[in-house]
């Protein structure tokens, strides 16, 4: 037998690679795997449904992340894939792995997060699986979601000319993460000193307690816009447009200059002597909705704070273009977060 | 903050600790935690989810489980859960977190065995997450599946007189975890022995991998049967009946000659010097059905081989016997599986 490493592959290639072949018995499925979420007939209205797991030492460190904060972030970032549907999240169902070295109480302060996260976005938590692990933590969690059928944003719909838009800002997440990072540095060298992370609140909120952008789909339904595509950025702007790229079968042109960066991030950029545009490529875990319009539906957006126009979809698959402050001309390749990369 | 072991309320006394207080926000949820799915609203049709875990160490141990079957398996677990509530399973969703020690053939092996039995039970796997562990494999599946309103069945659901049903035999699955275990043994003290497990095929199969009973289902539904209350037996005998007793407000008497054993259990429960009585009221992991009807439908079933009469519901919840093959009564009690058991 070969012996690859799953290393060589990357995520994506990974993926393809296991899900080739994959054969579909059920006349309900509409969607399988290639999106934020698979969908499934229901009459009326689409089931969505999806998954994401976070595993400790590999999505989050323990020794700075609050469990309270991580049951909320678990729950999270998988209503953020049925919003990228331009779907509403209903029930979700949870599994958690937890080695017996865990308290009761630590447990406690998962659930009291992802019981948050159920009620700030009227979520059922409806069942799940506790078990215990012979050591880390691992939690999954399946989110279940509808949309009716006139309203849902695939990946694939894409064309010519449609806007790029992107919701809130981007980068924040990684700067707070690399914050963390060094302050758990300076803890490991000096367990007596005492950080001041105000300066750094919103960058760690980012981080540690992200969003999903509800907010924007409710807003995208009352403009009556539907996308022509969407994605939510979990790896990175750069690996987002590519994958509206791909399944649309079109190509992108970004400018550098329109893409939101806080000023909390690019602070941090600057401490670490990184360009904060690559935060914003290449950072990942933001949870902002990517999403494509048609031209037509400019004037209904052109004066919402939270949606800026980044860029436009182009005809030819092969372009995938960055647009720099200066002018210069760069093609977008994904180097979002990979869990299997060496380096990561 | 006080530090409550985990190990100290057993895995459904922590089940409940965590559940207590979850509020339902959606008009949809029929029925959240505390059946083998969850039961959501779509018309004529309930939706069931379901997710089990299986983790390295705890679950199955990776020197003596073949990834193909511990594929099949982690399919098979949760459509078994599917069916405990008369349903058709439809589609699955799997999240693996893997350490990158395994290789892309590793990887491989554990989806032809997800496909083998997603074919075989004609479901689709329609997406998932694929993602780097520190150590350990995590398999984690949800699966979504449909029933007619009027075919649904709950814990809940059994009355007085109602008579008491299994499918296929008991406490094989664990007769063959003794056995693997034993050999484990075996080979860590010699490598070069080759054991003959011919003889223990049955039981070996039972263990590694299970099939769920879509027959039954089918046959309830051929015979024109809807159980008053249903569960599938993952911890054990004792534990179901007495979730099935808990749910319904009922009591329970079991006759041990009634329960079902195969013979190659029997045989493998007097080498160990246990009762065949203890493997399957405790062994668990059979992923048999046990179901309750009324006993008008009785001639329905008494000529099925694959269904045997094992007892009787009763109307005082205070009461779950066995009543031995020598006559005497005795208590049932929980002792199924619990992966936080200290000794487990």
């Amino acid at each position: 037998m070969n012996k690859t490493p799953i290393t060589s592959l990357g995520e994506f290639g990974l993926i393809d690679h296991l899900t080739r072949n994959i054969k579909q018995y059920d006349n309900g499925t509409i969607k399988g795997i290639g999106d934020d979420t698979a969908a499934i007939d229901a009459g009326d209205d689409l089931i969505l449904l999806t998954k994401d797991l976070l595993v400790e030492g590999v999505h989050f460190n323990i020794m700075y992340t609050p469990l309270k904060h991580l049951g909320y972030k678990s729950i999270a970032v998988n209503l953020s894939d049925i919003y990228a549907m331009n779907g509403t999240p209903t029930q979700v169902i949870v599994g958690i792995a937890i080695s017996s070295r865990y308290t009761v109480e630590a447990l406690d302060e998962i659930y009291d997060g992802m019981k948050l996260a159920c009620e700030k976005y009227k979520v059922d938590l409806v069942g799940g699986d506790t078990t215990s692990s012979v050591s880390g933590l691992f939690i999954s969690v399946t989110a279940m979601g509808k949309v009716p059928k006139d309203k849902i944003t695939y990946r694939s719909g894409a064309k010519a000319n449609d806007l790029i838009c992107v919701s809130g800002n981007l980068g924040g997440a990684y700067a707070g993460l690399l914050v963390l990072e060094r302050e758990k540095e300076v803890f490991k060298a000096n367990p007596q000193s005492q950080p001041d992370l105000n300066q750094f609140a919103y960058v760690l909120e980012r981080q540690l307690k992200p969003e999903p952008r509800k907010d924007i789909v409710d807003l995208l339904m009352e403009k009556e816009i539907v996308p022509t595509s969407m994605i939510d950025i979990s790896d990175g702007l750069a690996s987002e447009i590519l994958h509206i790229c791909k399944s649309s079968g079109v190509g992108a042109v970004i400018y550098e200059e329109k893409i939101p960066v806080d000023v909390q991030t690019a602070t941090v950029a600057h401490e670490f002597k990184i360009d904060p545009t690559t935060f914003a490529l290449n950072g990942g875990e933001d949870y902002e909705l990517l999403f494509t319009i048609n031209q037509e539906d400019y004037d209904k957006i052109s004066a919402l704070e939270e949606i800026a126009v980044i860029g436009h979809i182009t005809e030819n698959p092969a372009q995938t273009d960055l647009i720099s402050t200066s002018g210069n001309v760069i093609t977008i390749r994904a180097q979002g977060w990979d869990s299997f990369r060496e380096d990561s």
